[in-house]
């Protein structure tokens, strides 16, 4: 679907909707409905089975999302998390330079200087996109955190978290003493980041206050065993920097073990990378065909990046591939810069071996980009349904449960909706209109299930009933006894994990 | 417990500890480890679980965290969200008005003026807590909400929200189109509130940011239907206003139907807060005579509210009684106040009925609270073994798996663990020194069940084979089919949910 039509649909639906609608809404401000906050818990839920279950020595935590300005010091988010910003001299509104450059140089501004922007400007005559005046300023850098004053007299000043990585980073000297002083380590956070964007944008896509979902997995730089095996053999759609300097944007498959073998990459790079390509395709359901593992040369990835891949989809709400999370390689740049900020030393004593600094290989995800991605690539027409056609586990409702005729069978189907909620699974009963609306309605929900009790159901008795499940994508229909609902349904929505290593 | 002890004993196992400890700690601020994190979760699973539950027409939502400034207008929080701050003329050190006077002044300031307290101050020649200057100025409101700025003009400014309540009000309009038609209609959130405390303490009680999970129900005030012989007989402990006059400080227990037949309360309002007691006592397993309902008089309670009674348990830790969370008859202010402030009038027309505003009862309960009330309340000394009797549904991890000899019993014992994570159980495999010292870790972090794999899992063959399970309060062990495990653990970690109605 096209964007208007995609955000017009999950508006309707109760997935999402600007924030403070009743007040005009605010740009880059959303509010997740019941549809939306039960995808996004049940995709949280997805990434934490997936991820943290790459190993028991693995752990999700939470920590706070407020910063001393000791530890944005330390990270350098203090002096380098800045976005070139332009204000028209001439009307005074401000924007990010690489909005106003982009007609001229679509890859944005990622390592130019403020002068070279500066001169881009000039050379092509950009103006002001609000009064159309050519007086822009040079670009000067524009933090992206947002302080708090802590206390009373202000004197404590702390920033929200712009990524939930530091938390991990924090936590790192903690969480090796409670664990088993084994590397690798690895310490998830599920959290709010909060980064003041100068435009806001693209719904879901750039916002104020976004859910990250990260993994950071501390490993000796010595040997970080990994099961490669499971992966040697996948082809993985990428597209490297060298094909990207020739003009090239489509992705090709390339075998994981060749990407070590002649690709330059190490082992555990690469089966991260797998695992989380696998994460997009098979556990979200994403088509291949429309994802892309993106290269980002040295001048786009942060300095601290040694290596960089971005995990990419092409989604046709918004015109082209967008990044939806990241695999990065970033050395021992973390743990040795809040050392030096802290002053506590956060070398590890690992049994057997001689002190190290760990290396940080981080997974990042980002989840409400993923809800505009589960929308995008399953929400849809299907002949004359419109259709979501989600993984069951994500669904947010798992079955619709349906009387045939309401005043006849209205209190069996309340009970076995009943029931299935106590089993722990998202039953919804509804009544209002014909089958053929309750169908329609569970289809947008993206309800893979709907189950209806008729007379045949009540004539059977309680203890042998049986009902119509319905299928959502294939429409078959079965008749199966009440009792072995619950283990079906649960069996759809198992949630996916990795192999055993 | 006492405080300084339970704390320990939770940052030592990895349940929360300081943020950023690293760099000192920050007052206020707390992050919460594997076992904390896993805890929280399902205290939010079984809060949703049971208020959401109330009622298929109450739905779960998760709005933005940052308000515009307009909303806070209108919801009188730019005006009243203020405590009393008073500074030291002689050290500058800024204290809340009610830290200072509490000693000769227990029950606070609530309800005081400025002038009333600063009274107080000269009266009793109260000195500043810092220096020992009696130069305290008169109390000034001090606004409790964080400012951000928004964009790289600051033209647009947010708060962080105070309480998770108003993005629910915001809603109401969305939420009665995308819905029924019908009241009550019931908008929960689980999210975090931020309030700039002027000097927070207290360990998870007064933070800088908490997670509220709160239920806003709208409804006619012409007629809340409530199935309220479910609650009728139920024994109350309520200390009211009345004997609270009188200096009693213990509850007295009064039935459900006693409170709306003589006691001048609503039966809609006594069956809520016969449901949010049950869940405390029933659910979270706080034991009866630790609780208290403890109403709030006209000066305590916010002006807008008809009834408010706060919920609160004994806690030993923090020695006396303390708030947990309260039932609020909030009237029709807020979507009076929204109504007003938006211009949008937020009347609805219930199908068959006139329009209206609707009103609002507000069940809040704090998360971080509660999660330090679990500690309190369950963790402790059985004899010689150190034990949290959480009920197993809360448990961060249900089962523990171990080899009864790792070299031999090793892999299938793994095999057995996996299958229990596969099955959606939080199974926790662990080898590490004897099978007593395993118990005791798992009887620290509040495992309900241990499971032994030995050499007769492994000569009975896969299919057959039996473990012995052990039970963590009773420490009784049978032995059991390694495939009833997962039906039976997954029995004992149903959530439960209030009776249908």
């Amino acid at each position: 679907m096209k964007y208007d039509e995609l955000f017009a649909l999950l508006r309707r639906r109760g997935v999402l909707w600007p924030s403070a609608e009743i007040y005009g809404g605010v740009q880059g401000l959303y509010d997740y409905g019941p549809l939306g906050t039960a995808l996004k818990r049940r995709l949280e839920e997805a990434w934490t089975a997936w991820f943290v279950g790459l190993s028991p020595d693995y752990h999700l935590i939470q920590p706070s999302e407020f910063l001393p300005e000791a530890v944005v010091r330390a990270s350098g988010h203090l002096e380098n998390f800045t976005d070139p910003e332009v204000t028209c001299e001439s009307c005074h509104a401000a924007f990010r330079a690489d909005t106003i450059v982009e007609k001229v140089r679509p890859d944005g501004v990622d390592g130019l200087t403020p002068a070279q922007i500066g001169e881009i400007l000039r050379a092509n005559q950009l103006k002001c996109p609000n009064c159309g005046s050519p007086a822009l300023s040079v670009p000067t850098p524009f933090n992206l955190m947002f302080p708090v004053e802590l206390g009373v007299t202000g004197h404590e000043r702390a920033y929200l978290q712009p990524e939930t990585a530091q938390g991990s980073y924090l936590a790192f000297a903690r969480m090796w003493d409670v664990g088993r002083h084994a590397l690798p380590l690895g310490i998830a956070v599920i959290g709010k980041a909060y980064r003041n964007e100068i435009a806001p944008r693209q719904v879901l896509f750039r916002l104020w206050a976004f859910t990250q979902a990260e993994l950071q997995i501390f490993f000796d730089p010595a040997g970080f065993p990994v099961p490669f095996a499971q992966v040697a053999a996948e082809p993985l759609p990428v597209l490297r920097v060298d094909r990207r300097q020739q003009g090239e944007e489509a992705p090709e498959f390339v075998r994981a073990e060749e990407l070590v073998r002649s690709g330059g990459l190490p082992e555990f790079y690469v089966y991260h990378l797998a695992q989380s390509y696998r994460f997009y395709r098979d556990v979200l359901g994403y088509p291949a065909d429309r994802l892309r593992l993106f290269e980002k040369s040295d001048v786009e990835r942060a300095f601290y990046n040694r290596i960089q891949f971005d995990l990419e989809a092409h989604l046709e709400s918004l015109g082209g591939y967008k990044e939806l999370g990241a695999v990065h390689y970033r050395g021992n740049y973390d743990l040795s810069r809040h050392s030096e900020g802290s002053g506590k030393d956060l070398s590890v004593h690992p049994t057997g071996r001689e002190p190290l600094l760990p290396h940080v290989l981080e997974l990042t995800f980002g989840v409400d980009r993923h809800l505009w991605a589960l929308s995008d690539l399953h929400l849809g027409k299907d002949g004359e349904r419109t259709v979501w056609k989600l993984p069951p586990y994500l669904a947010p409702v798992t079955v619709g449960v349906f009387p045939l005729i309401e005043k006849d069978h209205g209190a069996y189907a309340l009970e076995v909706a009943d029931e299935l909620v106590r089993e722990g699974l998202a039953a919804r009963y509804d009544d209002a209109s014909s089958i053929g609306k309750r169908y329609a309605r569970m289809d947008e929900a993206g309800a893979p299930y709907c189950v209806t009790v008729d007379g045949e159901s009540l004539a059977e008795g309680p203890a042998k009933g049986t009902v119509t499940l319905r299928a959502r994508d294939s429409r078959s229909q079965e008749r199966v006894p009440v009792r072995e609902l619950a283990p079906r349904l649960r069996a759809a929505v198992r949630l996916p994990r990795p192999p055993r290593s």
